[in-house]
This record gives structure tokens, sequence and C-alpha cells, in this order.
């Protein structure tokens, strides 16, 4: 049991920061990474449509006898944790979740995807476990291609930047959550937007103890060291994730396959 | 066979532009739009993924009976054409031959996806009928979600213009091709860009001239008039697409329904 792999789900290539943070934790583990490349991305889609394919990758996960599956997409956590969660009957984490419960903050901010702020998923999260807290929320459309373009160091990051926060600066948070997991790769930026006033929560590092955690108690870690495999499934081109991936992390993949998602 | 309708189909919502122009070229006809808004954007994936999503949707709609395919993508026009026109019988018209062939220009630029650019599409159809033409490309993969997000009339909008068009400024070009059928609405933003120097070329008014000239010669044309419809299929929610479907023409739509994607 203890040396099945821990499975991860994305809409693309977010969920490696996701990803890396495990295995910093957890480096004794092997992992299956899948990144839906090919039906990317999810934050401009509906709910049912989310939830359809947040289902097929647990399935395809499960069918490769994963012991764990973390859902390391904003977008998919905020709206097909609660659906899916029922569905299966393996241990279900997400990114919201663990950061929601530890935060320790009295006016907080949010950044996400549209899908996700519209589902006020954060909000109910936070306002459950901090009843007290004064949450502002903003939609950010433009962070994810932003990244995934490799401009993340470009002047238009500033501009985008300034257009998605000045209204934070106005209501005063002392932190800000960065709640998709392609933010993190903005962090630099927005740290010196802020000029260093504002805490900025990185919700993989939360998502990544609770997997330990879990794991865990139900004696479940991988005590086998040295022989760890990381593999990688993508719905399109394994080619454009080889070459897109280190934007995202620096793991090594020991087998990167395409699974086209009509097969799923 | 004339009151047959016209096939047309994108990654979304961007060939609604194609659709206004068909319409006011050929009000009498009638009309399937399919955006494929379950898997858009197709401009960041992969060629053999376009191609099959492609091949999909042309089969959906000639279950529709259509008497002509209209690729109202230029991503899917630059990848999948070529393949697509030879396992089809039926006529398939896409959105860069027309304009490649009928441009007057020395000295042109062209913008569009990533994977438009990559293929090389517009440089071998251009050359292929002005062998001397000098042609400057420029891959704009924000100027879609810019569209996408309303943001075309923001200051956002001027600093991607310009980190993406001052390339051109170099090159003195005398026309730029807007290669996507997304960017006619960033078209009066540009124009500023290039103070009138610049004669924008909009592809979606050559492909509807095409599809006239082509209907015509096969005496085609619906001559019924009065009793036309425009149908629309989406594979995610329809209640999106009438909700941003707005920013890209003001067409009415007679139905609109979901087919979803592992349905084609």
């Amino acid at each position: 049991m203890n040396n099945q792999p821990i499975g991860l789900f994305d809409s693309g290539l977010g969920g490696l920061t996701v990803l890396s943070e495990l295995k910093n934790l957890m480096p004794n583990e092997n992992y299956i990474y899948f990144g839906d490349t090919a039906r990317v991305p999810y934050g401009s889609k509906s709910k049912e449509t989310i939830i359809e394919y947040s289902r097929q990758i647990i399935r395809f996960l499960i069918s490769k006898n994963v012991k764990m599956i973390i859902i390391a997409c904003g977008t998919a956590s905020s709206l097909a944790f609660d659906t899916v969660k029922k569905e299966f009957d393996i241990p279900i984490i997400n990114v919201i979740t663990p950061t929601a419960k530890s935060i320790e903050s009295s006016n907080i901010g949010v950044v996400a995807t549209n899908a996700t702020i519209k589902s006020n998923a954060w909000k109910k999260e936070i306002l459950k476990n901090h009843p007290n807290v004064k949450i502002t929320s903003k939609a950010c459309p433009l962070f994810v291609p932003i990244v995934e373009e490799g401009l993340a160091n470009t002047k238009i990051a500033d501009s985008v930047i300034d257009l998605y926060l000045k209204d934070f600066s106005k209501s005063k948070i002392d932190s800000l959550i960065l709640g998709c997991t392609h933010y993190p790769i903005l962090a630099k930026k927005i740290n010196k937007y802020f000029q260093g006033k504002v805490n900025l929560i990185n919700i993989n590092k939360a998502c990544a103890k609770e997997a330990l955690s879990s794991l865990k108690k139900k004696s479940q870690l991988n005590t086998q060291s040295g022989k760890n495999y990381t593999y990688a499934y993508t719905t399109d081109s394994t080619l454009s994730f080889k070459k897109n991936a280190k934007l995202f992390c620096n793991c090594t993949f020991d087998k990167i396959s395409q699974i086209k998602a009509d097969k799923l």
C-alpha cells in the first residue's frame, strides 16, 4: 500500500507548483501528475463541465492505483470538490480547505480565476472556520495566460497586477490568498506591488502539509526511499508539456504519456 | 438544397465575428454556428489535437445537413484545413486562403495565435500567391484572453498592443493581417497605435466573400427570404454563450443548444 503513488491533477501546468511543494515535503513518495492540457483552461468554463472533467480524471487516476487524489487546481477545487468527494471512495484533498482553515488574518483578500471567485468557495470555506474575517475577492482572469506565456517578469505583468490589485490597496488587506496554482509564479511582482506590506499566502504549501498529515494519520507514507518515480499524463502533446513544465517547477519526470481526453 | 444551412465553427466565440460578416453579405441564408467553448482556446494546443477537434465538429455539422463548412477560426484554419478538406466531401472554406489570395501589399505583417504563427500557414499561403511580398509574423497570445475578458478598451490592451506590435513599427509594414477571428475587436486600438498609417486587414470579410462566390458558382444560394434561422451549438454552458456572444456580434439566435464534446 505505502508505495502506491499520490495522484494529482490540474487543468494544465499550474498544478506543477503543487507537485513541487509535495516533493519538497515528501521526497520519498511516488507521484502521478495529470495535466488536462487539451482542455485547459478551466477558469472560464461552467461548473457542470468542470465537474465532468474532474470525474473523468479521478477515475483515470484511480485506475492507476493511487492512494490519494490531490485536486491541484484552484478552479476544480472550488467547483468540483464538494461533488466528487461524495462520489469516490478515496481520500481527496483540494487546494482551498487547508489554507482556509489555517489563515491568521482579520482582513484578507482573495485572487483567483473567474469561475473560482463566482463560486464563492473561498468565502464560504474561510467563514466556516473564521466567521469574523473581512474578505475581499477579485477575479484576475489574465494572470493565467500571462504566466503560461512566460510573461510573468514583463511590464505587461506589472500593468495587469495594477489593474486587478489596486482595489486591495484601498481596502487595506493584511494578507492576500493567491487562489490559483499559477499565481505563485507572480508572487515576486505582487509582493513588490504591495511593497512587502501584504502577507502573500501560497495555497500549495498548506495543501502539501494536509496531504502529509493525512497520509501519516493513515500510516500510508512511503517508507521505501531511493526508488521513487514521477509520471505525468497529458491530454495534449507531451512535447509541449515537456517544454513548458519548467516554467512551473524543476521536477524531472520518469515518463510523460499522452492520454486523449475522449478516452478518459 | 438551397435552404440548407451554412455551418461554421470556432474554438469559442471569436468566430461570431465571421458570422456577422456572413449575415451582412448573405442575409437570406440559414446558419449553424458551433462554438467549442468547453475546449477553448485552440491557439495554445497541438496540431494533432486541433485536427481531431475539427474533424469531430465537421462530422457533427454534416449530420445537421449543412451545404458548406466555414472554419471560422484562425488556428483551425492554419492547422486542420489541409487535412480535413481531403477527408470530407463537402466544400470547406477557411479564413486564411481568401485573404492570402487578395492582398495588395509589398511589406505585410501577420498577427495570430501561437499555433497559427508556428504553423507558417500565412507565410506559405501568401507566398504561393504573391512570391515577392515581405512578410513579418508575430504571435500575440494575450490578445484572445483580453478580448474574451472584455478588456479590449482598457489600458491593459494598450500595453499588450505595444508589447506585441512595436517590432512592426521598425519593419515599416504597409498592411497588417489580423489573423485571428478575435482580433477585429481590437482593430480600433491597433489602428490608433499605428496612427492610421497601416492598413488593417480583417480576414472575415474576404472569407465571407469567398463563401458567397462559391455558393453562387454552384447555384446554392438560398432564394427564400424572410424565414431564416440562426442556430448555435456550444460544448459548454449555453448561458455563458448567450452572455458573452454580444462581445463579438449583435446577431440573434433562434436556438442555442449544448452538445457535450464527448458526444461528438
